[in-house]
């Protein structure tokens, strides 16, 4: 394909690689696979899940879960807290799919108990040590009481509790991650055993950050994992321990306009308004937007020696280069880049292209 | 206005006070005002700068110079060196406007001397100490070999020399952005007068980053400058010292959906996918993602005391409260935020409101 600006590239293959692993384990744990579709944004993409069997999808905001209804999927998770404001929305979603919604508070619940017009399924929403959302897991009485507020509801059904274990994303070893998960479950069951003490069954349990569902081998009491990062992966996922480089299921594709032989650098047509500004800091403690790599035979090649992207503003990114590699490029080369973060990368382009040029619209929202 | 997601507003009066003052200290200067419209990226502000005589404008690539042109503007600086691989958009424009183009390299000289089929004004691109794109400012003798090769072309016509003088954005008080200021434009009359001795007379200076031409009073050997993010103004900028908190003329309003009464947090709905991961330290080292802020009379008051957006992923946005405002707010408020980054803010909403609740599109691009 012909390439002339920043260009999103996506691995077919290798998505269908990363999915049929996750399925795998998924079918072996008997667990309820939900994949997070705010990954790709994508209704094209997620007809290659539907290959897979996969019904049940997790979106993260009500106009996501539109536009994946609108695609045919009908039975979805918001995995935000329910912003009361969007209760028209709510409804009028709740009425053709089977929508389940995140609680964490007596006054949403109440508020939905009012408001909602057709019967919704709801998770209790756990904080288990990311202290981004949820209830603190440890507030054993609360969760009861909205628990109990939702049993007497006649129009909320509830399922169980829910996490993302988002601290997950600071470990940088397997060990690490597993560390995580097993603290996770036993928060999980702790607030399991409690509930059904107070007369609370069939409570299911829902968790799956990438990190944890993509090294973890056993889920024993889980019921349903959640991953989405894990159809592309990115830099950041091999760096926490998640995943190999060769598993990462994109590129980014960025023209050279310009070469620095003082500096051993390539000004490249491509910054934060294509990348975002994440990063990650390697060994040296340098920020790295992104690394360089080659593809040769069709083949993406692993990352090149002291290649990277070192920094970026709105459009433009710099790039240092090996002086070897250095030498080798052109003004009016393409290269080929790792990214930081899949999912805001992907969020930024709205589309990518298969490696055969074939565009996929990426902007389900 | 109704707002139920995370929306971007704008005051229009402050957008005018912004314009207003820099179009008299160009007027007062008598320099060219190319402002450049990446910040906005939207048609319908553009029609606010003609309402001040603006005719010429600058952009920072291809698909938005093809976008304004498109909505009338005829003079247009691609401010961007030039990517060779887009020639075939670039003929075309060249065709219908007034195009200016940025060229560092004799590679890129020779390839438009051969490729492009219209008469094109080409700036020599010049780092003056960004270190970002440009040919360094004391090659004296390799400027001069471009200006040669432009002046012997017969479909280049040769401008000026530009320059954007990035390293401003280190600044943190107005007299080192000042010292940029005088540094640059020493450089930039160190080479014009080079040229001149070489027999290149009529070569005019653009220079224009947001924080020097916010600052700088006088602009003495300045031809043009080509400011973009002053229309709206942002954190980033007051920290440098370009602007006050009240010239900032946007403010994201994002729905509370959550509260964390052991912590004095709030969890909005806005997050990286809105805001960008852009971030400013305040002076205790923490990252800041934006300032709270109130509607009083519908006038935006200045930030509130030690309340500030504290972590963002994706969609999510953490915000620590005041206790007093902590307790003055609820689940389902609206919560006022001062941005970062105003550019890559517009950039990922693609739109803004009028505080009259009017949309204005803003993806000229």
């Amino acid at each position: 394909m012909k390439i002339s600006t920043p260009t999103l590239l996506v691995d077919k293959n290798q998505v269908y690689r990363n999915l049929e692993k996750m399925v795998k384990k998924t079918k072996k744990n008997q667990v309820r696979f939900r994949p997070h579709f705010k990954t790709h944004q994508s209704a094209e993409i997620g007809e290659w899940f539907k290959e897979f069997g996969i019904s049940s999808i997790t979106v993260s905001s009500v106009r996501m879960a539109e536009c994946f209804a609108a695609a045919g999927w009908n039975d979805i998770t918001i995995a935000f807290p329910v912003n009361i404001l969007e209760i028209e929305k709510i409804n009028t979603l709740a009425k053709k799919i089977d929508l389940n919604l995140l609680v964490e508070s007596e006054k949403v619940i109440q508020f939905l108990e009012n408001e909602l017009e057709s019967k919704v399924k709801v998770w209790i929403n756990i904080d288990v040590g990311y202290h981004r959302d949820g209830i603190k897991w440890d507030k054993l009485n609360e969760i009861t009481k909205l628990a109990s507020l939702i049993e007497d509801s006649n129009i909320l059904v509830l399922k169980g509790i829910l996490t993302h274990a988002g601290h997950s994303y600071k470990s940088r070893t397997k060990v690490e991650i597993v560390q995580v998960h097993i603290d996770t479950i036993s928060k999980m069951e702790t607030i399991q055993m409690h509930l059904a003490e107070k007369g609370f069954f069939n409570i299911e349990i829902s968790v799956g950050d990438t990190p944890t569902a993509s090294i973890v081998d056993e889920f024993s009491s889980v019921d349903e994992i959640r991953p989405g990062n894990f159809i592309f992966y990115d830099l950041k996922q091999v760096q926490i321990g998640s995943c190999s480089e060769n598993e990462i299921a994109i590129r980014f594709a960025c023209p050279i306009v310009a070469k620095y032989e003082d500096r051993n650098e390539v000004l490249i047509d491509g910054g934060a308004i294509h990348f975002s500004k994440d990063y990650i800091f390697d060994d040296n403690k340098r920020k790295i937007y992104g690394y360089i790599t080659k593809e040769i035979d069709g083949k993406w090649e692993s990352k090149i020696e002291d290649s990277y992207v070192i920094s970026i503003s709105q459009e433009h990114g710099t790039v240092k280069l090996n002086t070897k590699y250095f030498n080798e490029v052109n003004i009016g080369d393409v290269l080929l880049i790792i990214p930081v973060h899949a999912c805001l990368a992907t969020n930024l382009m709205g589309k990518l292209y298969l490696t055969t040029g074939q565009e996929i619209k990426a902007k389900c929202r």
